[in-house]
Order: structure tokens, then sequence, then C-alpha cells
């Protein structure tokens, strides 16, 4: 007997790397291009240093309000954390405990497996078809719990509301959540099925479209029900998980929804032109609804294009796992970053 | 069956109430009377906000070396968390899954036993002796962890350095963490005996001495090893628990250690000034080494005082838990706050 014997288990998530090479073009982690909202730096120079002596409020509530307010909700349905990953975290610890496996796609976010194993839940694994897209009937047998992104990760195929309410009425006894990082980049929320479902949960984050991913603002949006028993969860794990800091500077973002919008518009223009010169360039483009593309060449190997994509310091993400290992996950810069790195697979191609 | 039937349940940590009233004197959190380093403001002024579209870096590498520098450890013996609460409840998911139950004192902070109930883990109180004193023998039985804060809240009594040894010793199975958040305002750290004892952790706060905890930021020290698979579980959980600005924020803090220092001083002296005071009062006030002071009247009833005090705008803290409910736990206020409380209790009781 050690403490060794004592230990948990597990095998972490891996982020994508923030590496430091100057000059470098980031396309790894689905970053904003753009920075988020000018009014932030005001926040910041008018800040009452002093203030930073106190607790932050623990239900941060005027955010809260705010965030009601922009979702047409009330308070009480509107639960926030220290980024979109601790929120799921919390997530699976609070209403994943049954006895049936959890269901999720093969391929969707790395995080969700992660989690099941931490809290040593059983889960079981919906296969995708040929094309990526999700059979509807997979998540008609018994489980804990659904979980899924809309748009997928790392697809960035999207689905339709119909599809999401037919799952949620097919599995009244379980919690669905469905997992919006990306719906800012052109799909369909389903905030507005809330109110009629209370096993529907669903997470945003200001991460991707907010352009806050430094900041750790994580958002989940359900029945009032549901949403007590998070902070109940919450409340059990850690009492002030958005600090003062934070809570500000996010309302600064929430009131300027004007700048999210324009700059979530310029993305999409740019994933747009992404998608139609890859194609040229005889790459197979999945239809992505969100801040990346996720592609594959029919010619050379997706290990190989990243390897010689990085020697030049343009870094994408990409998985060595079954199925996906010929694809790249290529987040959407800005014009420039994206043709530079079009030209350069481009010459590499016609080598 | 319904989706309730999946829920976790638990009773969720009461945190001490942030109240919103005009002039009142807040003295039930233990925070800092006194502001953070005014080096921040430089922080905050010059931050480029064009940063905050990236996620920050997720073991915090500055920070961590400058800390590490701090406590005279390695980088690799440092783990950062969102607050000291969220790095207790990491260290409980990591370190205590035996079967063994966990030991902690029955008067102690109140969030360990929260957090064994949110993680289906058992655990066993050790009794306080009279004094509040805890028995060097019970830490001398089976378990899967032992964990208490030293200075202990809320008493504020201290434990030496022997006395943490001997449980080292005795327990060399099982993480022993000694709870470090009030230390930096008198006591003597156990960071020494790290290099000695593998099995030791040791936690602080930025909350406390350092004037954030409008910032949260947690810490945890211990061998290589331990703290390896304290960052396993936090990567299974969140990536990125301390966010860019509070890097930044903290980072400038451990530079301005003698702001702290300075500080922790006045704290220290008012501390003293209000344990005669209340003595004076006939208040029963066991020796603290932390940031608040614990005590009882003989005469009247804790809960009375409690609600007079309010009624005043002096908020303190009162549990209506045995053992401790003719106590009061009052933070350490500047000078004229504690004057203010005094001569206010001095009044009420001579009437």
């Amino acid at each position: 007997m050690s403490w060794q014997d004592k230990l948990r288990e597990v095998e972490p998530y891996v982020a994508g790397e923030q590496p430091k090479i100057v000059n470098m073009i980031k396309l790894n982690t689905n970053e904003n291009p753009y920075g988020p909202s000018p009014k932030i730096k005001e926040v910041l120079t008018s800040l009452d240093i002093d203030r930073l002596r106190l607790y932050p409020n623990s239900d941060a509530v005027d955010l809260r309000k705010e965030l009601a307010n922009y979702y047409g909700l009330e308070e009480e349905q509107v639960f926030l954390g220290n980024g979109s990953d601790e929120v799921l975290a919390l997530i699976f610890l609070t209403f994943f405990n049954g006895k049936e496996p959890i269901l999720f796609p093969d391929i969707t976010y790395s995080f969700y497996p992660v989690y099941c194993e931490l809290y040593q839940m059983a889960y079981k694994l919906v296969k995708l078809d040929r094309d990526f897209k999700i059979n509807l009937n997979d998540f008609m047998q018994p489980n804990s719990g659904i979980i899924f992104p809309n748009p997928n990760a790392p697809t960035g195929l999207l689905v339709d509301l119909d599809f999401i309410e037919t799952i949620l009425k097919n599995n009244p006894d379980s919690i669905v959540v469905i997992d919006e990082a990306y719906i800012d980049f052109g799909g369909t929320s389903c905030v507005s099925l809330i109110d009629k479902y209370d096993n529907l949960v669903v997470t945003q984050t200001y991460s991707k479209s907010r352009s806050l991913a430094g900041i750790r603002l994580g958002i989940a949006l359900g029945s009032k029900e549901a949403i007590r028993h998070l902070y109940d969860v919450k409340n059990s794990f850690n009492s002030y998980p958005v600090d003062y800091v934070a809570q500000q500077i996010c309302l600064a973002s929430i009131l300027d929804d004007q700048d999210t919008k324009a700059k979530c518009a310029k993305v999409i223009k740019t994933r747009e032109m992404t998608k139609t010169r890859l194609k040229e360039l005889g790459f197979i483009v999945p239809d992505s609804y969100a801040n990346f593309v996720f592609v594959k060449h029919p010619d050379v190997e997706g290990q190989e294009l990243f390897t010689a994509l990085r020697q030049v310091g343009i870094i994408v993400r990409h998985w060595n796992t079954k199925r996906i290992d010929q694809y790249l996950r290529i987040s959407i810069g800005t014009d420039e970053e994206m043709e530079r790195m079009i030209n350069f697979l481009e010459e590499y191609l016609n080598k």
C-alpha cells in the first residue's frame, strides 16, 4: 500500500499547443483572428484595483442578468463557469450519474471521454456515418445522458433544430447537452427549445465568437430546475469560478454585440473563401459552419501536410486517430493568413 | 425513471455573503482590508486586449516560474488553480480515492465534507479537544488522506512543524494536505518539509495575504510526482483554469512581495490589538495566527451578538453548528473598522 494506490487514474485531455514561434500563423485552437470589443480597454484602465481584495459576486449577478436578457431567458436559467470546459465538466458530474452509458459521437470533442474517465462513468460512442453525419437512431437507445457539439467538432457539420427536437422528445429521462461552442459562425442556436424541453441544456463559450479565450467564460442555459442542480454541484466544487475582472470584461463584451456580429461575419466570409480555394486544390471539404474547416487531400497524407505546414510556421491541428488521421483541422484566421496558407499548399501540392 | 434520477445529490457549501449595505463594515469572509500591490494598476492599463483572443498559457509558465523561485522549489513542484477552493477540490479528486475514510477535524473549513459528498468519498471527523486543539493520535489511524488548515479555520490556532512532521512520518501511505490559506499572518509554512516527505501537499491562496480574492489564484506545492498527478486530473477537468489577466496580475503581486509583507504586518498588529481589547471586554479569545479572531462571550449568545452587529452594519460570521454556535468569527479589518466594532460591543455589553 502507498499513497499512489489512492490516486485517480486518468489520461488527461491534450489541448492544442500554444507554441512560441516567431511570425507563426496559429490556426490550431480555433481562436478568433480578431480581438475582442475595444470597449474592454476602458474596463481595464478604469478598474478600481482595490476592489480586487474582495471576493467576486459568486453568481456574477450583473453579467448573468445581461446574459439572460441577451438569450431571452430568466436569470435562473443561466449558469456561468470558468470556460466552457469547466461548464462541461460540471455538467457531466451533475447530470450523467445513471447506470446506462452516456452517448456521444465517435468523432467529436475529445474532452467528453476524458470527463467520463475522470468520473468513472460509462460511455458509448455513436458512430458517425461515412460523411460524418449523426444517425438519429443511434440516440434512441437507453442512456444516462447525451452530448454532442452543434456544429460538431472537429467536422464543422451542423444539424437542424428538428433533428435536436427529435432527440429531446425521445429522451425525456436524460439530459441532452448541445454544445454550441461554434454556433455563432452560421448555425441556429437551439436555445429557443429550452422552454419546451426541461431536459435540454445548451452550452456556449466566450472563447470563440467573443474573442475572449484568454478570459475563460463558459455558459450553460436550461430549465430553472436543471440550472439549479448545476449550481448546487458548482457550489460543491468552487464558490467563485468567474473572477471579478472576467465578469467586468464579459459584461463589456455582451453589451457590444455589434462588434461580435461584425467579426463573426468576417470569419464566415473568410471560411467560405477558404472552402472554395481548398476545393479548387482538390481537398475534400465537409461543409463547416464553425470557425474552422476539416479537410483532407486524396493524394497526400494528413501527417505529411501537417508537418510541411509546421515547417513554414503554419500551425494547424492533426490527430493520429482512426477515421480522421487523414484530416487537418484548420482554424479560420484573417484573409491574409488563409491566403498564405493556401498559397503554400498550392505550391506544395504542385511539387 | 426521469433525468432527475441521474442527478448527483449534494448539499453545497455556503460561502460568506457579499451583502450590499451602504457603509457596512465587512468582516465576514476574511478578505484583506488593504488593496493589492499598486503595480497591478500598471498591468491593467498596459494590457494588450488583443491578446485576450488567444488561450492563456495553460501551465501559466511565467507565473509558475516566479512562484517556484519564491518558494525555493522546482517549477514542477508548483500547481496553480482557479482559487484555493478549486485546488482543494482537485486534490480530493486526485489523491483521496482509497477505501478508508479521509480524516479532518470536526471543527474546520466546512468545504472539506462538501468535497467528500460531491465525490462520494467516506470521511471521518477527528474531534478537536475542548480548547480546539488537534489530538495528534487521532491522525494515527487508517485513512485515505488527511487534511487540515494551519492555522485552522475558523479557530485560528496553529500547530508547529514538528506536529506536522509527526503526522507525515506516521502516514507515508496517504497524502497529507496542509491548507495554509492563512499562513502569512504569523505562522511558519511547512513548505520546507516538502523535499523530505513526498506525501506532503501544501496549499496556499492569493485571496488573503495577497489581497486578490477578486482574482482567484490558488496554489498547491509538493513533490514533482504528486504535482504531476494533480495536473493530470486538472487536465481532465479544465485545460485553462487561470486566465491570462489573472496570470499577469498575480505575477505583478509576487514580484512586489514587500507590499504584501507590509500589509500582513499591519493586519497582524490590528489582530493583536483586537485580541487584547476583546479580552478586556470579557471575551474568550483563542490565540489566532490568522487574519480573523474566533471569539465568544460567556454572558451573551453568539447569535444575539451576530444579529446586533449586523443591525449596525457590521457583518461577521456565525455558524449554527454544534460546539461553535456561541462563537463569532471576525475578520481583521483596518484599525478604524475594528475600533468601531469594539466600541459597539463595549456599549452593547454595558447595556
